[in-house]
C-alpha cells in the first residue's frame, strides 16, 4: 500500500470544491467515486474515506490561514438529493483495524477542528442539508452550529448504524447528540433505530437540526443564514491571509526531514526519535514582519511539520511504538517565539498559530504509542516546546554534563506557554492534570517562569519522572524501551488512553475516551466484522447472522 | 453451568469471614482455593472469580443492615505474606468473553459499594495490606478511603496486568489511581509498568498509599486508626440492626417469582418481562413499626428482589436482549411510602434503604440490556417506581382503557423521589439527564407532583417516549420488539451505554464509560484472548507471542 499523505491543496482536491462570496465561503462536498484511495472501493452518494476527510481537514485549515476574509463557512453537498452517505462501508468492510481505528480518530480531529474554528477562529460554521445526511455525514453536520434541512418530504438526518451495520453511530455523533444537541436518550434512542431517519419539522422539535427551509427560499434562506453568522465574527477587516505553501519534506524509508523536525526510525527497536529544532532566526521586528515570512515564521512551521510527522508515524509505521521527543536549540530563542505570538495575541494570525499549536499538541496526546521525552544537554524544552515533556507519558532527564561535551547542563526552561495557552481536551493545561493531586506545584512550576530548571531540580518541582547520571543513561533508557517494546501494544494503548486524561470530561474527552473505545471494541466482534457480520455483507444482499448473546 | 447466584449468608461465606471489634469490623479474605465457581481452576493466592465477590458484595450490604454499630470496616487479608493476588487469571483465561464483562461490572459495583458505604453510611472502610496486594487486589484497596501498608520490605502494591497479562490493570483501577488519589500520571506510567509494584516510603510520596507502618506495630496501628475513623460516623448509639432473611423466591425454567417481582422470560422473542408489585400493605405506624417489619418492609423487599432479579438475568440469561419493565398496584400507596422514607431520613435504616434503592437503580443503568418501561391501566409508576420509566431506553404508555377493562387510564404520578434522592452515576436525577436540553422541563415536571398525568399531558411533558391507543398497540409494540431483537447485540449494548450517560462524567461513569470499554476491547484482541495470548498462556511457561502493530 502507498503512503498515505496528508499534504494536500485545493488544486488536488477531488472532493471538495471551495466557493467565496464576500465573508462567507462554501465548502462543497462533491466526492469522486473514482477518487478514494483504493480502487476496492467506489465512494458513491458522498460518502467517504481518508481521502475525502484529508482534504477536508486540509479546507479548514487553508480557510483559517489563507482567507482571514472568510466568518462564516457553509458546508453543503455539490450532488443532487444526497447531502452525505457518511463513512463508506465498503471501506470500513476492507479495511484493517487499525485502519478504521485511525481513520476514525481523524475524522473526531477534522470535526473537532470545525468546532474549533467556530469557537477560537471567528469562522462559524453552519450545514446546509438538502438530501439525505446519513451517518457520518450527519455527524459532519453536528460539527456546525447551525443546521439547516430543507423541507422537500425527503431530505432527513439519520444514523442508521444500528440497524444497517451493527456498528456505533458515526464516531463521535453519539456524543455530539447527547451532549451538545441534548436530544432526549429516548428519542436519541429511536431516531438511532431508524433507518430512514428524521426529516421535516419533527428533525427541529427533536433538536437534529436548528431550522426547516421550504424548498422555494432554500439558497437565499442559506445565504442570508450564513451571512447573519459571518456578521458575529471578530476577525480582521482587510487582513491579507497567508499562503500554506508546500512543506519542505523528505520522505526516505527509515528518516523524514523538515526544515525544523527530523524523524528518524529505528525499527529493530520498534520506535522513532523525532527531534524538533527551535528556531535559528531572531524573533521578526513587528507582527507585520512576521505576516510576511507567511509559513516560514518559525511557530507555524514547525506546527505543521510535527502535525505531518505525527500523522505519517500513526498512518503508515503501524509497528513503531515509542515514540522519542527531543528537541535541539537555544531556549531562550523559543521562548522569545513564545512571548512575541502571546503579547502579538490580538492579530488574527497569531491567534491563529497559538490555536493551530493547540491542535498539533492535541494530536501527540491522542497517538496511540508511549511517548517518552529526553532531556539532554543542547536541548532546548522551553515555553511551548517544554509541552512535550508533559504530554509524554514518560520523560527522562540527564544530570549534568557528558564527558567531553562542553555545553551546559539539560535544563527545562517554563514559560507562560505552559500555564494556559495549550489546554488539552479535559480543558486543563497539562501541567495542571499531571499535578492534578498536588495544586500547590502548579504554582511552585510558576514562580520558575523563564529560569532554566536542571534535572535535580526538576526531579524536586514534579516536572520529570526519571533522571539519570551520564553513566547510567544507556543502560538504563536502553532496558525502559525493551521493556516498552516487550508489552503487549493494546494494554499500552488503553493504558496511555486512560492515563494521559485524569480530571474533567469534556465531549472531546468522552468522544475520544469513551466512545472511541466502544467503537473500537465494536470494531473486534464478529457480528460487525466476522464473515457472517454486518460490515462484510453489507450490499450483498445477504442478511448478517448475529450471535444474540448480550455482553 | 449451574446457575450464577448472588444471594448467600456469612454461614455458607468460603473466602471471608468478619470479625467484630466493638465499632469496628474486619473483613478477613481468606479465599478457598476450591471454592470458586468453577473446579477448572484454584483460587491461590487470595486470588478470586465472581464467589469471592459475590460474598464480599453480600458482607458490604449486611454490614450496613445488621450492623448499624459498625462504623469502620477493615478489609484485610486471613493468609500470611499475601493480601490478594487480583482477579484469577486462570479463571479470567477460560471465561467466555460475556462472563468476563460481568464479571468485571459486578466487582465494581462491588468497589463502588464501598465507597457509597463510607460516603453515606458513615461506615469508613480502610484496607490493611499486608503481603503483596495485586492487580484487584490492589483495586480492592483503591476503594477504601484509607490504605496501610506494612513496612516489611516485602509487602508492595502492584497493578501487573500490562507486563504480566496484557490487559488493563483492574478494572476501574486505573480511573482511581488518576482520578480518586490522583497519582501523577508518569508516575502512574511507570508504576503500571512494574511487575514487582512498589513499597515503603515510595509507595506513600507516590499516593498509592497513605500510611506505612512498622512490622512490629502492624495489629495496633491498624486497630488504632480503624478505631479513629469510627468516631467520624454520624451511625447511631444503641440501634438493632435487622436480619436480610433469604429472599423469598421461586425459580422456574422461564419464570422467577418473588414476593413483590415476578420475571417471565420469552425466549421466543429474546426479552423478559419484570412486573414489580406495589405495596398491599399500608404504611407502617412509626419507625419503629418499620423497623420490626426488616426486611419484609416493602421498599427493602422490592429492593433486594429487583437486584436479584436483575443480576440472575445479567450473569444466566445472556440472550434476553430486552428488558419490559412493569408495575402493578396502587399509585397512592407506593407515594406513601416514599413520602414514609423520605420524612424518615433521619433514621439510619430509612436512610439505608434509600440508598440501598438508589444502587439497584444504578445497576439497572448499567444493565447491557434494551429496557423498555410499558405504562399500562393498572401500573403504579409512581414515585420511586417512577423512576424505572427515566432508566429505560423507551417508554410507552397506552392512551385511554382497553375494552372491557373498567380500571381508570394508566396514569403517571411523580413524587419527591424523582426529583434528588436517587442520582445516577453521573450525578444527576434521571429526569436532569432526560432533559439536559431543556432544563425547564424539570421544573414542569415538579408541577406535577402527586397528580396523575395520562399518557396525553406524559407525552407534552416530555415523560414518555411513545403513546399508542389500545387499537394499535399490540401491533405497535410487536414491531417494536421484532425491530429490536433483529438489531446487533453489540451495537445496542455500546449504543445504550453512550446514550443513558450525557452530561457531566464523574469517577463511576468513567469507571463503566470509559475504562470497561478499553477493558472489553482488550478482551477481544488476540495479544490477550489468542492461542498465544497473555492470557492464555500465563502460568504455561511459554511467552506470548504478540501482534506489535499499534492500534
Amino acid at each position: 500500500m502507498t503512503a498515505i499523505d496528508v499534504q494536500t491543496d485545493p488544486a488536488r482536491y477531488r472532493h471538495w470544491r471551495i466557493e467565496f462570496d464576500g465573508d462567507v465561503a462554501y465548502l462543497v462536498m462533491d466526492v469522486d467515486p473514482k477518487g478514494g484511495l483504493s480502487d476496492q472501493y467506489e465512494l458513491k452518494l458522498n460518502s467517504y474515506d481518508l481521502s475525502v476527510d484529508i482534504e477536508l481537514s486540509d479546507a479548514i485549515q487553508r480557510l483559517r490561514f489563507e482567507h482571514p476574509e472568510v466568518r462564516a463557512v457553509v458546508i453543503k453537498s455539490g450532488k443532487d438529493n444526497v447531502f452525505c452517505a457518511g463513512a463508506n462501508i465498503r471501506m470500513l468492510g476492507k479495511a484493517t483495524h487499525g485502519h478504521k481505528v485511525n481513520f476514525c480518530k481523524f475524522t473526531n480531529e477534522t470535526r473537532l477542528a470545525i468546532e474549533d474554528a467556530t469557537e477560537y477562529s471567528g469562522q462559524f460554521y453552519l450545514c446546509a442539508i438538502n438530501g439525505n445526511a446519513a451517518g457520518g455525514g450527519y455527524e459532519l453536520a453536528l460539527a456546525t452550529e447551525h443546521i439547516m434541512l430543507v423541507d422537500d418530504r425527503r431530505s432527513a438526518v439519520t444514523l442508521p448504524e444500528t440497524p444497517l451495520l451493527a456498528v456505533l453511530p458515526g464516531t463521535g455523533g453519539l456524543t455530539r447528540v447527547t451532549d451538545k444537541r441534548k436530544v432526549r436518550r429516548d428519542r436519541a434512542d429511536v431516531f438511532c433505530s431508524i433507518e430512514e431517519g428524521i426529516r421535516g419539522a419533527k428533525a427541529v422539535e427533536w433538536r437534529l437540526v436548528d431550522e426547516l427551509v421550504p424548498n422555494s427560499k432554500w439558497a437565499e434562506k442559506v445565504s442570508t443564514r450564513a451571512h447573519e453568522f459571518a456578521r458575529r465574527s471578530d476577525r480582521p477587516q482587510d487582513a491579507a491571509g497567508i499562503t500554506l505553501t508546500p512543506l519542505e519534506r523528505r520522505i526516505e524509508n527509515d528518516r523524514l526531514s523538515y526544515s525544523h523536525v527530523d524523524v528518524v526510525i529505528d525499527r529493530s527497536r520498534a520506535l522513532a526519535s523525532i527531534t524538533l529544532h527551535g528556531p535559528t532566526q531572531p524573533i521578526p521586528k513587528s507582527v507585520a514582519a512576521a505576516h510576511a515570512l507567511g509559513a516560514t515564521f518559525w511557530p507555524l512551521a514547525v506546527a505543521r511539520e510535527l502535525e505531518d510527522a505525527i500523522l505519517h508515524l500513526r498512518f503508515n509505521e503501524p509497528k513503531i511504538g515509542v515514540l522519542l521527543l527531543r528537541t535541539e536549540g537555544d531556549a531562550q530563542a523559543v521562548l522569545d517565539y513564545d512571548n512575541f505570538l502571546l503579547q502579538a495575541n490580538g492579530d488574527w494570525l497569531m491567534r491563529e498559530i497559538r490555536h493551530y499549536l493547540k491542535r498539533v499538541l492535541k494530536r501527540i496526546d491522542v497517538t496511540a504509542k508511549s511517548l517518552i521525552a529526553l532531556i539532554e544537554p543542547g536541548s532546548c524544552f522551553a515555553g511551548t516546546l517544554a509541552e512535550l515533556i508533559f504530554a509524554a507519558d514518560r520523560s527522562v532527564m540527564l544530570i549534568g554534563a557528558r564527558e567531553g561535551d562542553n555545553r551546559p547542563p539539560a535544563a527545562i526552561v517554563l514559560g507562560r506557554a505552559n500555564f494556559g495557552p495549550y489546554p488539552m481536551g479535559n480543558g486543563l493545561t497539562r501541567l495542571a492534570t499531571r499535578f492534578i493531586g498536588e495544586p500547590e506545584a502548579i504554582g511552585r512550576a510558576e514562580q520558575k517562569i523563564g529560569a532554566p530548571v536542571e534535572a535535580k531540580e526538576a526531579a524536586e518541582l514534579g516536572l520529570v519522572t526519571l533522571t539519570f547520571e551520564s553513566f547510567d543513561w544507556d543502560d538504563e533508557l536502553r532496558i525502559m524501551l525493551e521493556e516498552r517494546a516487550s508489552f503487549s501494544p493494546d494494554a499500552l494503548t488503553a493504558m496511555e488512553a486512560n492515563l494521559r486524561f485524569a480530571g474533567p470530561e469534556t465531549m472531546e474527552t468522552k468522544i475520544f475516551g469513551r466512545l472511541s473505545a466502544w467503537q473500537n471494541w465494536i470494531f473486534q466482534r464478529p457480528n460487525a466484522i466476522g464473515e457472517q457480520g454486518a460490515l462484510k455483507l453489507y450490499g450483498s444482499g445477504i442478511q448478517p447472522t448475529f450471535d444474540k448473546d448480550r455482553v
